[in-house]
């Protein structure tokens, strides 16, 4: 039986739950890649720090190039994160013939085109399962199993973190401090959270689906990303009444021709697929012309997930180079569709609007007026008696409406003497 | 660019969108395979009845062999249906070193494990993605997805027809006959809808689901086949009242080296990711040890989504063709486990259990009497008053409790002279 040496970049919580896969489960491996998996070496800044397992057989060492010079090698699997030096090591890597198996979504979002350009120049695999939705091989599914289908939309819960946050915020009532404190005490959330909640990681893991699914390499640029910090209890309340609840969305869809790809806070009726994913849990809606919606849930993130996700890459990549079937399939990126990007200012949603007005008649007939000169349909309005504030909110749900017409409409209603705080408006979707 | 040549055996609903699917979108295909893939061949007993599509570049024939002797057919594509001849066209064309794709869970259920085996020993692919939730690339994710996992649980609704029939039962109140006559109509159900509701198109896909998750090619005769015909609009609502719906559900476990494998309706609690899963849509949830929980959510059949299968499976082996890598995967068949099967009498569950009682004094002292006696303890109780029936139901939910225990505490109940119909049992699931 061959063996196949792979050397793992990265022994932290991840690199750990490879290692004790690996490890544990060789024979299990064997049978079903067909080779014999041997971590060579692991690589890490720190090597005093204790972990749950040990590399056994491994070399443990601080020097990444041990690694990628070492023609023993096959496989560099990349689990440090972060953009440098992890962009070198990996291009050296593939450089020097080796296949790669990331986790690195930041990575590949903002340097993925000329990653993908050298993998092709040196004729090596990299896969990166682990990027989105770890627990799920989503990655796998759009890359191989709707190879028949053009696909119309993506919708993806794809932040573990805000969808917690959401989650508490929407079953108990948590203000946003709380449930991010709560969270951040559970080891969900960074100690610096701002990539989850601002929608940054999501619209990382977008790039990636986005490219799988419609062979277009995105900007994170291009993105429109809105995180989740502005979302208020009121709001996730008032969409309740209204038999909505609030997710943080990655958005992408094809439709006449132009492509719209955006991140976020959207509320979906309380019977769609996506609004009954809970907790940490992670999802994406594939909405796929030929095979129909598809949804797939699962975890989208921690160390065994994580693992599960970058053990199925290596045996992948083990079975390409076993049978001799390396760059077995057509790179992503070359793969590019013609869609122009729809410009956010040019999309067309339902929205749900929350104005906070001073209590006194005439109020709503402005606002409504308002919204009407700029072809805005009211579908539905609550205003809810408040006897001792002043300042009461009106939350009213549009019909479609055009993007660019409700900011006009709402940059004119909000400087109204009656309007007595930022208006906050969220796309509804179906 | 390779051109690959393929032979359609069938010429049926899915024949259609496979050459639709084809013929429409070859320059899209070539760009997904790296090859040029040509339809040389369409074989149907019918060449006269009108299709939706034709195959214009195909040579149409009645003869399935003119597409197996032909030395340039790379991949042949099964989509007949039944056991014979399909059994004998699909060895025959591995015979020739063609390659299979197919779509017949029927046959691969009950022949697979010999097909399998020809298929290793004439060193060809046989793909079937289309043979289980045709719509969701479950058969590619449980074959190379999971590669690092040890696969704990499988929970499917895998019958379309069947999960219609509870829809319409569960949030119309339909009766059984009415639910199946609206099944008929809509063109779910065949006019001949046996194999649905019985459970036995459930236990063909579970075949395949174990298969792949367990490594254990187990006979159709050794699972236990319960269909929906027992399950009354009754059922339906006490099962709601207790907070449940009831699914058919295609179970798979392994837990104490024992694989239990069966096909039963089953109360599942409201909100399991599962319950929501409604009309034709199929799901099947995941439980694996490093991933966690995965659910994969889509259509179960139609034209167009068993078509995107059978491309996909189609573009697969094309790229191994392309890239020589003809069998890259280890054969499911021989990664067998050791698992031995748990007998259906040696499982242990909780219950939904409706007695149809007289309606008088010490009616459930008796009956619990003899559930004590058995080790069943009982969760709760449901009698409604219902003054004008004499015989009424009373409906109790156990604690977990053993199959074996519970068939003797029910025998020896319905023996008693208060009850008056054999007592209801279903299974409850977490």
């Amino acid at each position: 039986m061959k063996k196949i040496n792979v050397g793992i970049i990265g022994f932290g919580t991840v690199g750990s739950g490879v290692v004790k896969i690996l490890e544990g489960r060789s024979s299990l491996l064997s049978r079903r890649s067909g080779v014999s998996i041997n971590i060579k070496y692991v690589c890490d800044a720190d090597l005093k720090s204790k972990r749950p397992v040990k590399a056994k057989n491994a070399i443990l060492t601080k020097d990444a190039y041990k690694i990628i010079n070492d023609p023993e090698i096959d496989i560099v699997i990349e689990l440090m994160g972060g953009i440098h030096p992890a962009k070198e090591f990996i291009i050296a890597a593939m450089k020097k013939g080796k296949h790669i198996v990331t986790a690195n979504k930041a990575l590949l979002a903002q340097e993925g085109k000329q990653i993908f350009k050298v993998a092709e120049e040196c004729g090596v695999d990299i896969y990166f399962e682990a990027s989105a939705v770890a627990g799920v091989p989503i990655i796998k599914a759009l890359r191989e199993g709707f190879a028949g289908d053009k696909i119309e939309v993506i919708l993806g819960i794809v932040n573990g973190t805000c969808n917690f946050i959401l989650t508490k915020m929407t079953k108990d009532g948590a203000s946003f401090e709380a449930a991010l404190k709560d969270a951040q005490l559970k080891g969900y959330a960074e100690s610096n959270p701002a990539l989850d909640i601002n929608g940054v990681d999501s619209a990382h893991k977008l790039v990636l689906l986005t490219l799988l699914s419609f062979g277009r390499f995105v900007k994170l640029s291009d993105i429109s990303v809105e995180g989740i910090t502005d979302i208020s209890a009121n709001d996730i309340d008032y969409a309740k009444d209204f038999g909505y609840v609030i997710k943080l969305l990655a958005i992408a869809k094809l439709s006449g021709g132009k492509l719209e790809v955006r991140v976020a806070p959207t509320l979906l009726p309380k019977d769609h697929l996506l609004a009954n994913v809970w907790d940490v849990y992670n999802a994406v809606l594939v909405r796929a012309d030929m095979a129909g919606g598809v949804l797939f849930n699962g975890k989208g993130a921690g160390s065994f997930a994580a693992a599960s996700a970058v053990v199925s890459d290596i045996v992948d990549v083990a079975r390409n180079v076993n049978s001799g079937a390396v760059r077995r399939l057509p790179e992503y990126y070359k793969n590019q569709s013609d869609a122009v990007l729809r410009k956010i200012s040019e999309i067309e949603s339902r929205y749900y609007i929350r104005f906070s007005v001073i209590d006194k008649p005439g109020v709503l007939a402005k606002i409504s007026w308002v919204l009407g000169k700029h072809s805005i349909s009211i579908a539905s309005v609550v205003q809810k008696e408040r006897k001792l504030a002043k300042v009461v909110p009106v939350v009213i749900m549009t019909h479609e409406a055009k993007e660019n017409e409700l900011c006009s409409a709402l940059k004119e209603i909000d400087k109204l003497n009656v309007i007595k705080a930022k208006t906050v408006a969220i796309r509804v979707e179906k």
